[in-house]
C-alpha cells in the first residue's frame, strides 16, 4: 500500500471525502433516497420484504402474534421496484470492499434472470454498485452487465464501471440519487 | 331467498358455473396466472412477500437458519406489482362473501394512500375485486375506487361493480386472466 507523507494510508485520505456517511450500508442510503422520493413524489420505490417461510406461529392475543419458527427463501426476484413518471423501474444493488474489481457472482442467478425478463418488458433494469473504499456508487445497466456474464467474465475492473457506469451523486436527502442519473439516462435514450 | 322449483338455492345453482377452480383463494388463483404471463413472456409480476420482523435467528448450521422470533410488520404498499409491456404495474387484490356489496374497508389505508402515490407517477393501478358467491372476478381502476372512498362511501354494491368494473375472463392457465383486460383497457385509453 502507498503511504503518504504525513503517515496517512491513502485508503483513509479517499475516506475523508465521503461526507460524513461512513457506516452507513448501502441499503440504508437507497431507503433514505427513496422515501426523499416518496415525499417529494418523484418515484415511488420500495425494497421488496425479505421472502420468509412461516411454520409456526404462536397466537397469544389478536395483537401480538409471534412467529416461533420460520425460514429464510431464496427470492425469485431483485431486491428493489417500483415506478417513476409512467416508467418501471426494476434494479439490484451491491456493494464490494475490492478496490480493484467487482466479482460478478455477487449477482445471484435468479437476480439476472429476472432483470432479463424486466428488460423484455422493457422496464427500466439497472444494478447500482458501490465501490465502499471509494465511496463510489456506480449507475450501470443491467443489460450492459448481462452482456458481461454472458461473456464468460468473473468480475469486471473497477475501469470497467469508470467507462460503463455512471455515477450517482450524493445529496443530503438521498445520498445514492441514483434517480437523476436514470432521469439523464431515460432522456438521452440508454434504455432504447 | 328465491327457490329454483327443483328446491336448489339460487346461490347453488350460480356456483355450478365455476369451472371446477371451487376452493382455490383468489391469491393462488392470481399467482398462477402471474406465472403463466411470466413463462409465456406477456408481464412480469410478483406478489410482494409478507414483511416480517425477525428477532431471533438460531445458526445451527450455515444453510439452516432457523428464525426463532419473529413478527409481522404492517405492509406500506399493495400486494402486487411488476411491468407489462414498458406498463408499469400496480394492483390489490381482494375478496368478498357478501352476495350484495363489497365493504370499502377492506381496502386498508396504507394501500390506498400507495394506489394514489403510483398513481400520480403514472402506473396502471387496480384492484381485483372477486364476488366468491358468484365466482366473478371484477378489474376495477384504483382512481374510480378511491373517489369512492373520498365522497365518503363504506361500501360498493355489486351493481357498482357491473357499471365500473370488467370481468377478468377465466382461463386453463390463468385463471384469472386480469392481463387481457387492462391491456384493452389501455389501448382504450382509460388509463389516460
Amino acid at each position: 500500500m502507498v503511504n503518504y507523507p504525513n503517515g496517512k494510508k491513502a485508503a483513509d485520505a479517499v475516506k475523508t471525502t465521503n461526507y460524513g456517511k461512513r457506516g452507513m450500508s448501502l441499503e440504508d442510503d437507497i431507503n433514505t433516497s427513496n422515501r426523499y422520493y416518496l415525499e417529494s413524489k418523484k418515484a415511488v420505490v420500495y425494497k421488496k420484504p425479505t421472502p420468509i417461510q412461516v411454520v409456526t406461529v404462536d397466537y397469544k392475543s389478536r395483537q401480538t402474534a409471534r412467529i416461533t419458527e420460520a425460514y429464510y427463501r431464496t427470492p425469485s426476484t431483485t431486491d428493489y421496484n417500483g415506478v417513476y413518471n409512467g416508467y418501471p423501474l426494476d434494479f439490484e444493488a451491491k456493494e464490494t470492499h475490492s478496490r480493484t474489481s467487482f466479482v460478478l457472482k455477487l449477482i445471484h442467478p435468479h437476480q439476472l434472470s429476472h432483470l432479463a425478463n424486466v428488460i423484455e418488458q422493457k422496464a427500466i433494469a439497472f444494478v447500482i454498485v458501490r465501490f465502499t473504499h471509494f465511496d463510489q456508487n456506480f449507475i450501470v445497466r443491467a443489460s450492459d452487465m448481462i452482456a458481461e456474464v454472458k461473456s464468460g467474465k468473473k468480475s469486471l475492473p473497477h475501469s470497467w464501471f469508470m467507462e460503463h457506469g455512471k455515477l450517482a451523486p450524493y445529496k443530503l436527502f438521498a445520498p445514492v440519487d441514483y434517480l437523476s442519473v436514470i432521469e439523464k439516462m431515460i432522456q438521452e435514450g440508454e434504455f432504447k
